[in-house]
């Protein structure tokens, strides 16, 4: 059994590991630490882990994450880069939910989040999480920084068009919607349910910090500059994000699906649809996977990419555990068979 | 491997045991028959089961079922009493989650629902599939009445206190709210987002075929007539039943926490709360369990019971499993074992 | 044009007397007042509101509000006792949508709200404001205590039942379930989408501040003691109360349907259903109405009453309103004859 | 008063109508049409309008609507173009709510909605009700054909844009969002709560009957060709409209913020927000206001245009009543002043 530490275990990513490696046959979570929840049962705070967890919040004890062979971070921005270095030391392998090592360049990370960066010198060895991409890495790394939920329904996205040089990438538009999970758990007038239920919104239009890692993502696989207008969108709901990508084609059209469908087809979570297919957030709703369809409306020369995943699985926890079994030399689909509920 | 079949797979129910089959690992489903669908894929119409079920829809056929160990009816009510008895004949066991053999009394049964009983002669036979109060007779049943959704919450709040005579049974009251799934998947105007969504009302507080079914249940465990009242609630979200209970107690205070906790500690899919809970639908979504809350306002001589499950688990598809498990000399929590979705 | 005061405008209480206030013909919003945004205009933080108020909020100032015909406190418990006594001396009415005035026992008061109150010798003079109930007095009052939510619901529901003496008034149920917007605009986990979207919960089984409230009343009413039980819930909705009343009928079965429409046939703020009704909170959403429905189910002895108002309105603002009407010998409905949104 | 009929009032536009009129101070209904529904009091179908409308539902009587100074048709598409001509040659005036006169090519209209145009001869004469193009025609015209929702959203935002020449028009991007009362309140699978609620999904991506519509408009406007990807997505909401307008800017960068303002400064019930705002549905809901804001991302050559509507007020019902306030000589703003419900 691998033995699990989770710093900061409260929010809704800390409950979304929890739920998913509660059926892990391969993982057993040691400890969870909560400084405002520390004593209190987990199974008290979230009542749908009871009979699943006997396991009480604890302050962070770096001695007890030491014996950990892997420690997730699901605190805020800022937290990991704190606590990281020590546990590498330690021989602890870390997979960082939140964006203290998504960018490679220490100075853009400071500008989009308000802070000097702690250890700067490990940003270079962090790999970015994202299995469809660097699944080789991944497998070798000690660190590990999960990709943001936005970033990860844009990249599966943008990917095959990028990859074959296909769409003029100066242009591309990303118009974005998430389910108010996304926003967290903390107390905060703007998600209580008065504020964004029976309403739609966009935020953020003018910058938003998952802009800065889709376009790293997007310049690695490119290799050339690109142009990306992001607009995020609160949608009035609890889980999914569902991305409408827009691209110009620049060469023939070429086939795209079959492109998409062979850039794919040995991904255990990418599902690309069939021709026509509208995918629904509830569709991957509590599960791992980013459901793809692809359309060309009125034959013209604009891509139209959907893009579905649930913000919590694939966009967070899901995608950890998955980068967890690569790291771990365990078959990547481990404790991820789950069905989205429906209805 | 259980040979299954189910027929009308179509609705919410049948979707539900779709979700819980996939990851059952005894059962495997032969076929699932619907008229309207037949030939479509069923991953066509649920997303949810894409990459789970390579299984299209199809015509009800008596011999494919014929061949199946155990067949689910998912149906409309009337259904399964045309096709019940020659399946029976031929050895195989039956589920009904519709309501055709939840009554014993056929005379009751055609008033409440509008025609006559098909195959009277079989309510005597038909176990009532509470587990929690009829799990010897479901190990042999060949024919199992699966519960409704709301006496499946009231029964399991009411159970302990009417076993011990605990209540004046004459004045209970039930007032129970459900999300808008109990009422099926069919087209209607009545469970159209722009009805149903942000509101809340009562129906059917004149008669509801729910009450003859709680109250036979009742009348069966106490051996005495039952007053209740039951009303209804419409609840502007998908899944879940809350149901609240009132009961005047008539014997001296006794200890109704350890009353409850005695009662169910054996059981794996009822879960008595500590003192003070209040138990919420959402830790209950998508799984089997019952969760249960006492209270005695102001110490008063009133018992308030909360009662909570999840309409198509615990209160459709989900129970149907815990019985074929039951039937089958199966753990019975086999493929019941997923934790709850939340947030 | 009156002259109108708000002191603390920030919350849903506040935004609803604005709503409501912008196109009253005899009303004119002097100041409202708010530490938390003092400077702000009241249609940034309101958008509705864009368009109906050139008004800042400001600090609160004594002299200003001096020059006030009535100040509206929509401010936490606890606050309008502090100032109503120096605005009364001044020759300022009050309307206080808190708690501050509406139990006429300062111990119990004390005892519920947790701190003393600050002019126990106002009690006595301050007038429930339930037109429905102190018409007369209302008219004449300088300090008026809004009424509850709940309370509102409840008391329209019971009033005839108790005035009448046609139920065992030690045995009265109310189970009540109420939209999340009741639980105001304060940042808080609780009331997060995340946390009460898509389910459903009891809350305050034990005991509710709005309990000892009702009983006032219906003791009032009645001159005897009261036994109820209160259960509130929380319904993933933003505005709506539904109260389910539960009654035993004492004598010969009168006609419920002919007493209820005789006792509000001049009410023009209170409907009573046709027989066989279930009454929407979206029916009522944003009016002034509340509307009430009865039932006796299977022709027994207990009286099912459904009561539903828009706890911001009827619940809050909009009674406030109609309060403000009676005080300043304005037609009662003036400014309230909206139509309720739907769907 | 202005005599008015209403044909097909049983939808959520015809709702709307209802409401609105119930308040409009020279607008009186004579006669509301249903054959479904007929004999039945407009009142019990529509809780909301108890109290305001004494009046059922009626079969379709030609001679009473001749009597009528204007017929709002609030009927699906294809019924308005079989009973106007006759209508208008009895000197009623019309407004059409559904699609029959939006587009001016028969061939066109054919083609999107599979039926041969019953009255091509009136095409030509009917206007396009959007007020804010077309005001002086709609005041004398006979025949208005009131737009769609999505396109009035579109129309308002891109307006400006195209009529400066700002912007390369050959590749605009609308990303819009609809809640679901825009899909009407007939019977239908696709619009259950349990099918809509939680979730977000793209539809008809591949052709949209609103995209032949708003590109006329932005053709007429702009005397050139037009190239727009249009993609609507369904929201889990009731009402309102979110379009996210993404247009390249050609010519050096002017101030955009100032251009639409001076744009719409006279316009009643166009809003354009200050700059860094991002509007919310819910600040329109049940009022006749767009609301718009702008933005260009990183300081790109990217304009992005937030526009929201209520899609059955602005985007439906309340610019009918716009158009008919102009076609009657009466204030435009007239029985359009609500202050939108909020929260």
């Amino acid at each position: 059994m691998i033995k699990i530490g989770i710093v900061g275990g409260t929010g809704y990513t800390g409950v979304e590991l929890l739920r998913l490696l509660a059926t892990h046959p391969h993982a057993e979570v040691l400890q969870i630490t909560s400084r405002s929840e520390a004593g209190r049962a987990v199974s008290e705070l979230y009542g749908n882990l009871r009979g699943h967890f006997d396991l009480d919040f604890s302050e962070p004890d770096p001695q007890r994450l030491a014996d950990c062979d892997l420690v997730f971070f699901a605190t805020p921005n800022g937290t990991a880069m704190q606590m990281a270095p020590e546990l590498l030391t330690q021989g602890v392998r870390v997979i960082d939910l939140a964006a203290d090592f998504r960018l490679r360049d220490p100075a853009l990370w400071a500008q989009w989040y308000g802070m000097q960066h702690a250890c700067p010198g490990l940003l270079e060895e962090a790999v970015y999480g994202l299995p469809e991409l660097n699944r080789a890495q991944i497998r070798e790394a000690r660190l590990v920084a999960n990709p943001g939920c936005y970033p990860t329904a844009m990249a599966l996205g943008f990917l095959p068009l990028i990859e074959h040089d296909l769409v003029d990438r100066e242009n591309l538009v990303a118009d974005c919607k998430s389910g108010v999970s996304g926003a967290g758990r903390a107390a905060s007038v703007g998600t209580l349910m008065g504020e964004v239920g029976e309403s739609f919104k966009a935020y953020a239009v003018d910058g938003h910090r998952h802009q800065p890692e889709i376009r790293q993502t997007l310049i690695g696989v490119g290799g050339q500059a690109v142009g990306l207008v992001f607009v995020p969108h609160l949608v009035p709901m609890i889980r999914g994000i569902h991305a409408t990508l827009y691209a110009r084609l620049v060469t023939p059209a070429s086939d795209l699906q079959a492109l998409f469908e062979s850039r794919y087809v040995d991904e255990p979570f990418v599902d690309v649809l069939p021709p026509g297919s509208h995918p629904e957030t509830r569709g991957v709703r509590g599960v791992n996977h980013c459901r793809i369809a692809l359309h060309r409306p009125q034959q013209g020369d604009t891509a139209v990419v959907l893009s579905v995943i649930d913000n919590l699985t694939k966009g967070a926890a899901g995608q950890a555990i998955q980068n967890m079994n690569l790291m771990f030399g365990m078959d990547e689909t481990c404790g991820l068979e789950q069905v989205a509920l429906l209805p």
